[in-house]
């Protein structure tokens, strides 16, 4: 999507480690009409009659995941980090290894808000190795729901998450694919 | 707000401990419509004409702080819990200690979003004691900025945060202020 690449390329940077930081316009200060326009572009790779439940991963999803359920007209859920006192009863559970973060965490939605009758197009900011994403995808599978569709705004290319889904068969689509960033800039993955 | 209250005394849940459980559509699973009507709710209550930035806290006050800034036409930034590998250089750091998780953390934002030029309504999904929402403000006022208002979907009135803010004379509006939660159900204060 040259919109978003355009964004990317102008504001983005790149840190040592591989890091893209796109956190003024997509993850920390969000630009919402950025948001829609993506909102839009997801609508042409999916059947968007079809989605019951925008599924997304807090915190950073969230956003996105909103103008997509908002415009699609379906609730949206996102799946909580850890546990917190204010979630009783049964929880779907998977554990996810946070290459941002160096760490272990269990993400979990709750059972009254995920159904076997749902259909599910999962929806997140970014994607790097995909741990996060296999989390969301486990979650679904344990509910029994049916898995419409992937939506990423920003895939690492270079970190296998999104070959691994284009080769598992699920749909799946990412706006923009950074094929190599460093101190010489950011190369994008010509459009699939 | 009658919509929001109605919405509340139809599906929330009251938990032994005082706790208001509303995930059904505004903290877990969420209705962007409901959030649609929230934000035009508050832009009856602040002069958003003056707003340059929302300001949230990650990560159940991110869907609706994202809907009031589509609405409103400025960006969202949502302080962020710890740090992530992903934010470089100078931080705003306040103290906070969630009366939800029972554990202190860390709210950052990064210099690079909050400028002493941004007027800032704050938005958040709950308020109890308030102790999330102190942090906000200790942010904004890090940053030199002007905090034009805060705005609270569901404020726990029994447990002083609102009151707090009512008198600092700060412009606060929440919509929906309960008064008493318990097996007998759920009262509201009368609005304001």
């Amino acid at each position: 999507m040259q919109l978003l690449q355009d964004r990317i390329r102008r504001e983005g940077k790149v840190l040592p480690g591989n890091i893209i930081k796109v956190d003024g316009f997509l993850n920390h200060r969000v630009d919402t009409k950025l948001l829609e326009a993506l909102a839009d572009e997801f609508a042409k790779h999916f059947d968007i009659s079809k989605i019951t439940l925008v599924l997304t991963a807090e915190a950073s999803g969230i956003a996105l995941a909103t103008v997509c359920a908002n415009k699609y007209g379906v609730p949206m859920l996102f799946a909580k980090k850890a546990k917190s006192d204010n979630i009783e009863g049964g929880l779907y559970q998977s554990e996810v290894f946070s290459y941002t973060y160096k760490k272990k965490f269990t993400m979990i939605v709750s059972h009254e808000w995920l159904h076997a009758s749902d259909h599910v197009l999962i929806i997140d900011d970014f994607m790097a190795k995909g741990n996060a994403m296999q989390g969301l995808i486990d979650l679904v599978h344990a509910a029994g729901a049916t898995l419409e569709g992937i939506g990423v705004a920003v895939e690492k290319g270079f970190q296998g998450g999104g070959d691994a889904l284009r080769a598992s068969g699920i749909p799946y689509k990412a706006l923009a694919v950074i094929e190599q960033a460093d101190e010489n800039g950011i190369i994008f993955r010509e459009e699939d």
